[in-house]
């Protein structure tokens, strides 16, 4: 076998923004396959990175050998014209041999390539995994189909949903457990949360039955896909209409290096699809009373309008009132005052020039530069210009450079969206930003 | 041996919402035993699922063999009434071997039949563990002493306190230890924190001299004991004055499936025992400025009297005032802006009424059900009806279940909090709660 | 080879509070030493306890050759004098064969005798490290070129930057690890975050491009350090005007065990270097809405200034008012609540006085004495007398030295700071802090 890194990712796609799991069979439709064959037309900013028709939650127990039918002919039908991958996810139950005997049918059927569907399938959901060794049986299962059907050994990607204690922890060995020989654990791809049922599993109560954070399982989901390979995905926002909370929970996710999320719907998508790439324009944000306030750009005027902080200009200069008190300013303080209260949220183009600019100074043998960022910040009738600089060095544009990664993965990947990135961004951006990076 | 599972609980509580401490012995009383003889007398909400007789911090040191004396008598004599569990603490030190020798000596006194405490006796409490080689140690004297006095082997439940970060780290292997065939760590029972030594042992300092939150090695414990199949229970809350500071540390634990808490007075007792039980009322609460303040429930009506949030009529709609600014909103928007702003806690009685639901349509074969929550919400003086749809399906059934679970355990195992149950949730309630929850 | 215990710390220092990293070849200077010649020279409160010549990202690739030469010349010539210990960082890469194989050249290099400089050095930096075997490639090195050179086995410390989520898990079996036969790895001394490379491994986005806070890093770093008894140490903080943000993030480490942390100027030293010794003056703190104000000490006089909390004395009473609205107390109500909000922040002197009367009743028999802390607070005109007891017991005792054992060790290992420390504490709390917590 030959040497393999297992901090190099193996599959085609290095990033997964989206996760959107479609029922498979619904009851009491004409066509039980309407959900999945509606979701197999996604195209855009609609269709998702990775799309999951769900054979297990999201279908009801009676209706899952009826949903492996529908997979096969959607996927066999439409699966080749499917801007995103495709991954099925199946029954498993770290404590029911039966379900696991069933998933391996469900496979079995699925992968069979006279069925036409594998071919434009990516590789399997795992749900309800529970330690390694549990891991290791679905693998197992997974190359037993690949060996019967005349598929690659290792060639289906296998993603597993972290819903145990016992899975989170296993996350802590895989590194050590991939590269063992008796198994094609190699074929792992995504890790993703299910914050459901790991609440139950944790026996987690909170008064209004809304699900718990769980910020260290999303750390070690993130730590344990970074550590081995993979690709880190949070689990469903159960509540739709609350488009701004699910945006507040990827900026805290990407935060955490978790960088996918699940959709339960095309809205859903959309969303997520756009939340970890760079916003289309650069923003302020002023710091009053420990919130982040974005401020009003008007004509390159950044305003701030709301009333928990107050500017006076007064004969001897300035004063500056917010709920903590007032304080006299002169020019000079207030400079320095809003300088610390302010932040400058780069917009695409702002990271493309920056990492221009870096390269360019590179070449020329210099190995750090000041960036600089001005703005005039408006309020109470008050104008104050502030500037500031900040060092990149090789580390800075290293760092800076996992949007654009991320942003080239997608271009690279998903042509069905070039027209949107266009409109978004702009023809010159997104070529700029697919050719910076190279250094 | 037969093969279990362990996420499988062994012991006869699944929960343990109470792990109460006493002196064993104290200095210049009449009788030294007076802490424990009183602790042995507890009854109904002021008794403790778990009663530990502490022979360790709590006792000083040159008491610690009378201690074991007053053990034996307080135990043999009433022992057999108590209503909770008796795991007493024994002296351990991961780095002494002189206190983990007289720690055995301990055990062989405390557990000898003559001397008529074992029988009363669930198991022990071992303080300061170190690495799993370390609870081994403490595993193999349990298993000498079960020996040596013709115990069954593996009879004495063992809990340990973690308060090292090699302890932290050991529970992470726990589950895989549990299994090896040279230990008996299936009598493992309880992962209890302890925050000061755990302070002491990572070295870290606050201004104040307060115990930090440690939210991480709280997630671990919690992780550990739902991958091991045991019962995680967090550290004494020492400022006994500070009951709402208790409840919020308790509620943030819950949302971490740390269910089970240390109580250093039978009024710590009484707060910890109800505190992972559903309320005996609903209530309603509204986000104002990030806080969520409880409504005032007024014959139905949900009534906000704060001065952070306004809300008037106009002749073309509503103006809602908060400290971020005014807006004015149209009779839909006003609605939809209260239903993002409100939340429901619900009552025991509401949480038996949506599984008795849920369960009736599972019966008749839908899957998922909408549930229905709607208040008049009143701030001043203009009135405002809502109504939420939330919709449940098996994995949202299956999570609400953990508080009802627990009352379970509760109800079977306290009969002599039945009568306290009752009066706070009424029979019919409790009867209910009882019954659901086996579909 | 004789026993050890790992949670023994087998290096001169127990604590290092700063780690001071300067750049060994500065291009385009007629001194390319110049940064690390003048860092040679730092003393007292200006000089770190861990100096580190940082041949790696400090420093160009291309100058990394001759910044091994100045490394050698400097502290051949300067080491002597230099009152912290001196761990040069060196190239490592847990994905690059060919940086390793410089690191080791550059190692056997500075470690030659015969170039004068490996006896003033007390160890190496290695950055970049991966999973456990990547750690042991470097110990592997250091053996060798200790048995080259003619050194004592393991007479050189190592000490690890943890900037990859491989090296993050890798933390968890250290303390297992260290004790192989095969290894050397008893010679590790520092775990130092890097989290800019963190951040980038683990592909962490924010909108700012600031980094992430990586709470959850920096407890794994302090408990894999408290396990195996090392050290921990915070990476940089890159905002060197942000002076309040700088004290902020070291409360907070404090708070995690992690006491440690890396500084890019001599201002960051000073400030670093007193963080963790406990302040040369109490403070009192009022909750104010959530907040913690420091009150204004006026001849013993607690004053509150603000305008979110106010105090009015009615006939009947008083009247307390907030942003929550307005509450009417009686003096004892009053009391009670003022005794709720506020915190008291002791000095050294405060700590030592309650050590040194703990100690006195521990010899005296007694286990647990009340400590009054009394205070007049002043808010709008009013004057209210609080008197506060907290009990302390040998936990709390041992709990509260952590700061004093780390004053001890910094005034054992630094006699250029003893003028600095005397002039900040005087000259008898000093004396008295060296002596106390012997018992």
């Amino acid at each position: 076998m030959a040497a393999r890194k297992h901090d190099e990712r193996l599959h085609d796609r290095q990033f997964v923004r989206t996760f959107f799991t479609s029922p498979t069979a619904v009851k009491g439709e004409d066509d039980s396959a309407k959900m999945i064959r509606s979701a197999s037309g996604l195209r855009g900013m609609q269709a998702p990175d990775v799309w999951v028709p769900d054979n297990e939650d999201a279908t009801a127990p009676s209706m899952r050998d009826e949903g492996v039918e529908n997979i096969i002919e959607v996927v066999a039908e439409n699966g080749a014209d499917f801007p995103g991958e495709i991954h099925p996810r199946i029954v498993w139950h770290r404590d029911s041999p039966a379900t696991r005997h069933r998933g391996l049918n469900h496979l079995f059927e699925i992968a069979d390539p006279e069925n036409g569907a594998i071919s434009h399938i990516d590789g399997f959901v795992i749900p309800e995994v529970g330690d390694i060794d549990d891991w290791k049986k679905a693998d197992e299962f997974l190359t037993i189909v690949e060996k019967e059907h005349g598929l690659e050994e290792g060639s289906i990607a296998m993603s597993v949903i972290i819903e145990s204690a016992a899975a989170e922890l296993a996350m802590g060995s895989l590194r050590a457990e991939i590269s063992k020989p008796s198994n094609n654990l190699e074929r792992l791809f995504m890790l993703v949360i299910g914050e459901v049922d790991y609440t139950k599993d944790m026996r987690a109560i909170t008064p209004t039955g809304d699900l718990p954070s769980w910020p260290e399982v999303r750390h070690n989901t993130s730590r344990g896909a970074s550590a081995a390979g993979l690709i880190s995905v949070d689990g469903p926002y159960d509540d739709i209409r609350d488009v701004d909370g699910y945006r507040e929970r990827m900026t805290d996710n990407q935060a955490k290096g978790l960088l996918g999320i699940w959709s339960l719907t095309p809205g859903q998508v959309v969303e997520a699809n756009r939340s970890p790439l760079p916003p289309e324009t650069g923003s302020w944000l002023l710091d009053v009373g420990g919130y982040q306030v974005e401020l009003d750009d008007e004509d390159g005027v950044q305003a701030y309008y709301g009333d928990r902080l107050s500017l006076e200009e007064t004969a001897s200069g300035y004063v500056l009132r917010d709920s903590s008190g007032e304080r006299e300013l002169d020019a000079e303080e207030l400079h320095e005052e809003l300088l610390d209260r302010t932040e400058y949220i780069p917009s695409m183009g702002d990271i493309v020039d920056s990492m221009e600019e870096f390269e360019a100074a590179k070449e020329a043998g210099t190995g750090a530069i000041a960036m600089e960022r001005s703005a005039t910040i408006h309020i109470d009738g008050v104008d104050v210009d502030i500037s500031n600089d900040r060092m990149w060095d090789e580390a800075t544009y290293q760092a800076a450079q996992t949007p654009i990664t991320l942003f080239k993965d997608v271009y690279e990947h998903r042509p069905d969206q070039h027209e949107e990135l266009a409109e978004m961004y702009s023809e010159d951006v997104v070529e700029r930003a697919t050719n910076v990076g190279k250094a």
